[in-house]
């Protein structure tokens, strides 16, 4: 409760370590890159959640669930799939422990897998070797499916929220009959994410296309969106993929056509998962700690009554019970046993957008200090006000915390035509609009001397001829690079 | 969709693959034992979610996550619990796949993890791990957490449902400064999954504890609800656990009360999971499909227009469109491939509560035909009626599966005092109430000759004084035996 926080122009990978601490969102586990999601960030988590499920709900799509657990098989059915994902994962192999002559508890080597099993990394595998059997005319077709599940990928580096090697998500999965279909649903999902991470987390994002080397292994195309931590390093927020016709011809998903003839499907998938809070948390928070926009903060407002001498407590008690502040998610703290700068001191780091102050002088006046999370200001205000106040303030606090991250976003990206002022605005760690001639050597390249990778081909631009920045080809857009997370 | 479903008294266990394949509620999936729930079926089960997690919530619990890998030395630690669980789980050994010198995907022995992890099978040790540095005073207390998971115990006999090796559940986990705080706690939750499993889901159960060879292990007591199936069969529907201090110990689960003095808290952990929809199923079900009760239907009413002639067709789906059911979950069929009775055929099998069948005769009259999935029953409203009557038939199924389902619990339920009517009343599949001396070696023996186990000791019940039906020793109470999913 006490922790303090490192600046951020000092050390700001320990900062953002800090602001999880102190926020207690979420610690280590026991095994190497597993995290525990404390309550606090799981009520994040959750308020993101709903808005996602219902958006994907409401765009046709229905949850259902499949099993943790995937036959090695299936991965080497995708040649590019399985490059770029099964090998660094969780394997079972046995599905008994013992005692052995010692009393120590062993696994019982009489118990092993005919075939390992992998703990899903991502379900396209499992999800296709299903399609595969319930897709037989185009009248099966679309299948619009979502499943909200926990994945695992063997990290090494890891970072809370971030990279886990455990972590949260949701999974798209569709087929449809048509490419051109597919297309259109690879690119309506990507919206949907982006509409809620810029309404509803206030983040700022790019949303664009993949180049060939950072797209999902085994899409034909993939979608994201790239949003600017205050750092000027990209996170990549949400992705979603035409995955083409590669799984369909891998498991033989294929469908009679109204002229009776078999067509494999087209596909996409989608996910966005738990590291969209670290996303958020680089996004807002300061060296207070956590700043959470109101649209998806578990507490929008923390009543803090100040406690003096007994006489007044009563009547500062029965002040606040009666406060009207016309949201629900509102609490009041009445913990005695920490003093009234401790508790404003602990919801700052918490990231609650309004605290209403309450002292005997106050009551005197018939109003309540109002303090904002975002910008740290204060104001009187009077009661019969409150409510109405309260409203129009997480408001503004949402558009400001918006607009914030927009002006970062702006400011922090450069337009640049030579490659010396590419690696200047790189280093000064900047999102960097350039010419790129299209050819994965430049890029890998660029890579190895800059760290700078490709975040997309952003979708927003008009066609603009130019040379590469590094090689001087001829390039007909621009796109954005950036160091990532 | 024109799945034959199998009468219950031909084959009672096929009659339940049926339902569930007839209704698309799941399937299995490609690894043994394990389910993939279909949109369908994890609708109930986001319906029982919901309604189950505000419960939690409104009880003062907090969602959050715990890793799914637990290191394998955790499970050594509480000695009774190792030998009831982890014995029968799956382990991961390696976290990296290659390929080998054929171009196969082998498990990379290099990448062999120093020691095993084991999928959980429930959590209290890895919870406990946490706890014990969470806890430092009695300030801290209680902890009162839960999450919503998988989790995994191999299974060697699997069922959809009812026993799957991995299945989706909640948890939740308690910490308490005293033994009476945690008693009360068990019994709090017991009684939310009573009324959950009671008023929403119309099932009826009995209410007790679990003998000692029956408890959970690790667990001072467990209490538990338990169904009646109609085949007389029981089903263990939800447990709740008092943890005594077992788990404290073994972990060091110590707060400074507040003389100062170490002491180990108290704890509770408790349980629903997906194994509740094959308790519905096998409540309600009957041989014509599945049986909803309208509190957890997906789908409430279902609106079938007759379609005949493309002259009337038009005036009928103009019709329909209009109809005001009052109900949000309402869909209309407009599949043009199939035929009205197809569809009746479809959403009786699903267990949809109201289907509203409506023809060009219908619309002559300004009404519809209602008909009841519970009685088959159908009947002619108003169209100026309709709200009401839906609103009033809804709830009237509700009550009617609420009551045909404690009338067959009642019917079926024997109070026997001699072990000739005891294997005659277990052998016609019924539950029975016998007095019990407590000897475990008498539970074991009952249990090998009529394959009854004790499903609790009843907490509804005035003290009895009466002999044991097996060994004939003085006994206080009577228990309930059956036959048991």
């Amino acid at each position: 409760m006490n922790k303090v926080i490192t600046k951020r122009t000092e050390d700001y990978s320990k900062w953002y370590l800090d602001v999880i601490e102190a926020a207690d969102l979420a610690e280590y586990g026991p095994v190497k890159g597993t995290m525990i999601i404390k309550p606090y960030g799981y009520a994040i988590w959750e308020n993101i959640q709903k808005l996602l499920d219902k958006k994907i709900k409401d765009t046709g799509h229905k949850n259902m669930y499949f099993p943790l657990l995937i036959p090695k098989s299936f991965f080497a059915k995708e040649a590019s799939h399985v490059d770029g994902f099964a090998k660094e994962c969780a394997v079972v192999t046995h599905y008994r422990l013992k005692n052995d002559e010692n009393g120590q508890i062993v696994v019982d080597e009489t118990a092993k897998l005919e075939e390992e099993l992998i703990i899903r990394p991502t379900s396209e595998t499992i999800i296709n070797n299903s399609f595969s059997q319930w897709v037989k005319s185009w009248r099966d077709l679309p299948i619009l499916i979502n499943q909200w599940a926990n994945v695992m990928r063997w990290e090494m580096r890891t970072r809370p929220f971030l990279r886990t090697s455990e972590f949260l998500w949701q999974e798209g999965h569709t087929a449809h009959s048509t490419k051109a279909e597919a297309e259109k649903e690879a690119k309506k999902m990507l919206k949907v994410y982006k509409e809620l991470v810029e309404k509803k987390l206030a983040m700022s994002v790019v949303a664009g296309k993949k180049s060939d080397s950072e797209k999902f292994a085994g899409a034909l195309h993939t979608y994201t969106i790239e949003a600017m931590m205050q750092d000027g390093k990209a996170l990549q927020s949400a992705t979603s993929h035409n995955l083409g016709q590669n799984f369909a011809k891998a498991f033989e998903t294929k469908y009679l056509d109204q002229e009776n003839k078999f067509q494999y499907v087209w596909q996409t998938s989608w996910g966005m998962s738990t590291r969209i809070i670290g996303g958020l948390i680089m996004t807002h928070s300061d060296d207070n700690g956590l700043v959470l926009p109101p649209a998806i903060a578990p507490i929008k407002v923390v009543i803090v009554p100040i406690l003096k001498n007994n006489e007044d407590n009563a009547k500062v008690l029965d002040f606040v019970k009666k406060l009207k502040t016309g949201v629900k998610e509102c609490e009041i703290d009445y913990r005695p046993e920490l003093s009234a700068g401790a508790k404003f001191n602990e919801w700052e780091k918490k990231g609650v957008p309004i605290r209403l102050e309450v002292g005997p002088k106050d009551i005197e006046n018939n109003s309540v200090v109002l303090v904002r999370r975002d910008k740290l200001s204060k104001e009187n205000v009077k009661v019969t006000e409150l409510a109405a106040t309260i409203k129009k303030t997480l408001l503004d606090i949402q558009n400001y915390l918006t607009e914030q991250a927009v002006n970062v976003r702006l400011q922090k990206t450069k337009t640049v035509d030579n490659w010396d002022d590419f690696v200047k605005e790189i280093n000064n760690n900047n999102f960097v609009l350039a010419h790129w001639s299209g050819d994965r050597e430049v890029e890998q390249k660029i890579k190895q001397e800059t760290s700078a990778t490709i975040r997309c081909i952003p979708f927003d631009q008009a066609p603009e001829l130019g040379k590469c920045v590094y090689s001087g080809k001829v390039s007909k857009k621009r796109v954005l690079f950036a160091k990532a997370y």
